[in-house]
């Protein structure tokens, strides 16, 4: 089997996220494949508001630009910034894990929670699973009022409010599984599973595999209609540039 | 009755687009308004694609970061790049062209056709319906093959083919009005309707008239949940100031 | 510029509730604004059955049939009573106080609540939401059990109720901002956005403003397909005649 | 078993058209079965636009309110108009024979086609399969461009344009049943069921059927929440005793 | 009138539930009606999983094939198992209990709620009243934690529950009528009409009405597009011979 | 990497479409899978009507409850049969085909068409999409017109009708993908994506890879909620024991 080269690209800027995310993806897939691992040189270290992925999405395209010699990429980030308009800028499989984790879920749950960070946030949740056609198999979006920023296996009252929000969901809400709104949960998913008794997932591992499979399996990303490249633009380019 | 301070910002690079919008927005305001035009800095002179929406979105929100003492804004692009996104950055309203001219659309009529400039905008153009809730009301989305570039009144064959996909619109598909899906058909509008005999608009002027209203009217974009103020972005305001 | 005349047309017999409303409306035009206030001559003074809009909708009817020289027209009861049918009697352009407060909101907001009068009207007001395309966005319709004859800026138990519900519906809901869902609330919203801090609205200072925004930018009601001019109908002529 | 009296209520003034009707339902009832029939005192003979249904309703809830004694009601205008407020005012059923036609015909097939008099009339058909939750079972509304006032079994004519353009919904649109969409084409099932060769109603018939089944099964129309009665209409009342 | 002959299938293997539901059915059919009563040789007494449903919708299609001369047929389980399906097979009116329900519901009220046996069966539910376009109307699915096998009049402990989550529905969740979700609760509707005032079905009586009225109308199934006859199945036809 | 079982289900009873498909499966998965090919042994070798998918999910569910030892399940027949059952029987993870092909290609396009057999089949293939949540990015089904007896790779004809049937969809429709609806169809996806020049899949090699997906994720099927275990079905037993 040929080599399997995934660009995992961050969004924020935190190296530690996008080396945890890494980690959790090279962990899954399958020998032979290489994970390269990019992190956002603009923005902020935990994307938490519309604005601030505003400017992540314009990131992702500048490291999709910048990468060559890929296979597939994985956009590490729930909100999934720029993953469609990043298929305009190449031929290989793109991901992102807020896709993959619903993808994933309705196919072992037709009832799924998602646990997330700030309130602030669930209107855009609901709105991706409206997109993703996933809305009505969510019987509720709980948030844990606490930021990205203490999200991880290292934050031990974090993993605890999850769990504890997890089973709420489970009891009360009739969930099936959980969704973990975070790409900073990669290293929780275990630890939910086991505690609560459901499958759940960030998307992160899964996404990873997702696209792994897109590829081996012949498919490339359509470049004809709204996918067809587009001209190059000036101004990023030059914006590349300025980073280099 | 206070003056009243709209900012335009055109998120393209293309500052005689800016002019013409600017010129067709000051020319229905009220007495007493005052437009200030702004155009981007970086990206594309004509936004075609979702890669090149991105780079504007990251413009639009630099700008509207850039301004101060603005009643509300109008984002005079017809995709409403990051008009959402604004929202968390300012208590003035913000209205995109794009939703302007489907609500006013709507209004006027029970069925609409859309007439665009490439086919490849057309999946975005009925996600951007779909997401306004007003998919079920469009009859069509006509593209004329005519890119932006050569959109704007001085450009007559572009008209004579607007012109001819609007009748086509009324008499083959049942439209009762058209949506001009480019903010430079500014200056089309008016012969539009003298020559198809039906309501047509691109939202420039009525964007910034339900800007205005909104103002008027004592409404504010709300402060609360989804659209407080976020934390400020330290890139951004690096790259604010590398534009001063 | 010229002159601009509204006919605003209270659905239900009250004539204290029709200058309450023209007072609001007139409040916020732009100078050189003239508002025409008419008032049902049959039916109820305060509109909360389906059988009483069946009603309410034939004197909207009758109402626009009976003027001339009019501009716009706004149809001030928060069901939007005969709205699309008006549309098919004139090329006005024909606004219901209704669709403004939810167009106005949407664009202040992601997410509302919907304050009403009686517990019997949330069908109805669902049924509203779900045909403008603005369920999604709505957290939720609280009814005070309050009719609305109780309405209004004179009745201080009522504010109250009002201020109580929109705070819990912030608090508990996720609102950010607030519909009031009655023609006799116009003479509230200013309390309620100061007590409550969101932007609210019952749609006719804003209804006004935007059905001077379409005539303003030469917007007109469709006159083809489904919106061409019925022929006369003799009965309602006759009925007409009675009323002259 | 108990005699049955329905009331078929015709919306417009053509007693003709309301003989017709009523002869469509007597045939079909079971014994012991009494159909009283009301037609409209003002209006029109032939309802085709918005306007003209909006005077419609308010003759139903006239018609509805001058009954006594009756065990259900059938609404027989296929835009069902007012059929949801008559049933505020009687705890009788109440049908109309639009919805009574979309659910017979999803029940006996997975897609089918409408057949209607004028092509202004298509938006409202849309509209109404929207409410009912049937558009997607649509395969398209075919308009004959025969007004009303022209169908009937008595004109040729129309039933060859009828059968015709159910032939064309089923060889090229891929429809399974066809729907009659105006009350009087109730004489002209039988022909385009034998010519066509597939399932065909305008719910006339089965509609009085659908009427009679709720009252045999001992169901009547809730009396509680949203169709509470409502007080009585003063100014309804009035005309009621003018018609008198 | 031609005597009128209805094929009443049980799903499940309960002799005794065939037996109450045909009696449902007869008590109300008119004269000359008769109720050929047929229960499933295979699978459950109690349908409750998915997976059970798979065996029942089997079932289900080879009692359709073993029956002949019969005008329509009515499958009496709220899940409705292999109704379309068996619309393939026959020419004759095809209904299944949970479509009736949810039917005759809407015609009678605004908003409803379901009371259904276990939890687990509420996903269900919900996927089938979003195909039957009936979602939005729902305000509620109850589970009484009592399995179908206790289900029925003799069993006093379900009833008084049936009727307490009824009144819970009614006076906290805003229903206007109850629809009860298990062909075993066909001789409670009466009892729950009388205590909780609001109309109550599970589809049995009405459900046989509504075969009826679709015969009675001379409406068939259609037998073209997706319900034309499909070519024998030879391992189904093994099977029907063992059962033989 | 522990060895990947999984277990394809094809649900016909043709072996040489099961071998072919499993074929398709172990292509693409990586080192260290094995792949157990199971035949349905009653029903139909080409499944085209509704009323022959209820037999073979019948079959899927006996096929699955006859293993063990197994690390995830593909069901190998474009419509899904049984899918949403099956995972009530295992915590497997359970794929299918139709499923996978959908998930895939919207990760690829954002509009695609699918390819069919026979006309007859279109209803319900739009049915599945809709319930799959992507109904809206489905320009067109295209028929072939051919049954599935006649599809595979060795049908020069039908690939050829295919390949026609593509550019059509993207010279005409705008698609940007293609759906190949047939498990029969699984050689023909590498020779479509050659000459149509857009990605294209049945879902067959792909679903086999997000099968193991799911498993090396660590991602298995619920077993709370709807998914819990059911009780033995005992007819379902007794047949197994036949088939034994």
């Amino acid at each position: 089997m040929r080599r399997f080269r995934l660009a995992l690209i961050n969004p924020n800027t935190s190296r530690q996220h996008t080396a945890e995310m890494a980690q959790a993806a090279s962990a899954v897939l399958p020998d032979g494949a290489d994970v390269e691992a990019l992190t956002a040189s603009r923005g902020v270290a935990a994307i938490e508001t519309a604005a601030e992925a505003v400017t992540a999405a314009a990131e992702v395209l500048e490291l999709v630009r910048s990468t060559s010699d890929v296979d597939a990429y994985l956009i590490a980030c729930f909100g999934d910034p720029a993953v469609e308009a990043a298929r305009e800028l190449t031929d290989a499989p793109v991901v992102g894990i807020g896709e993959a984790a619903y993808r994933a879920t309705t196919m072992l749950a037709r009832r799924f929670a998602v646990i997330t960070t700030l309130p602030r946030g669930v209107p855009e949740i609901e709105t991706q699973m409206d997109q993703l056609g996933v809305l009505h198999a969510c019987v509720g979006v709980l948030s844990l009022g606490i930021p990205v920023a203490q999200q991880g296996a290292q934050f031990g009252d974090t993993n605890e409010a999850i769990v504890a929000a997890g089973r709420r969901a489970v009891l009360e809400l009739g969930a099936e599984a959980l969704i973990l709104a975070c790409g900073g949960m990669a290293q929780v998913e275990g630890v939910v599973r086991e505690q609560v008794g459901v499958p759940a997932t960030n998307g992160v591992a899964f996404g990873a595999l997702l696209a792994f499979s897109l590829w081996r399996a012949g498919l490339r990303t359509s470049q004809v209609g709204s996918l067809a490249p587009p001209p190059p633009v000036p101004g990023a380019a030059h914006v590349i540039g300025a980073i280099d």
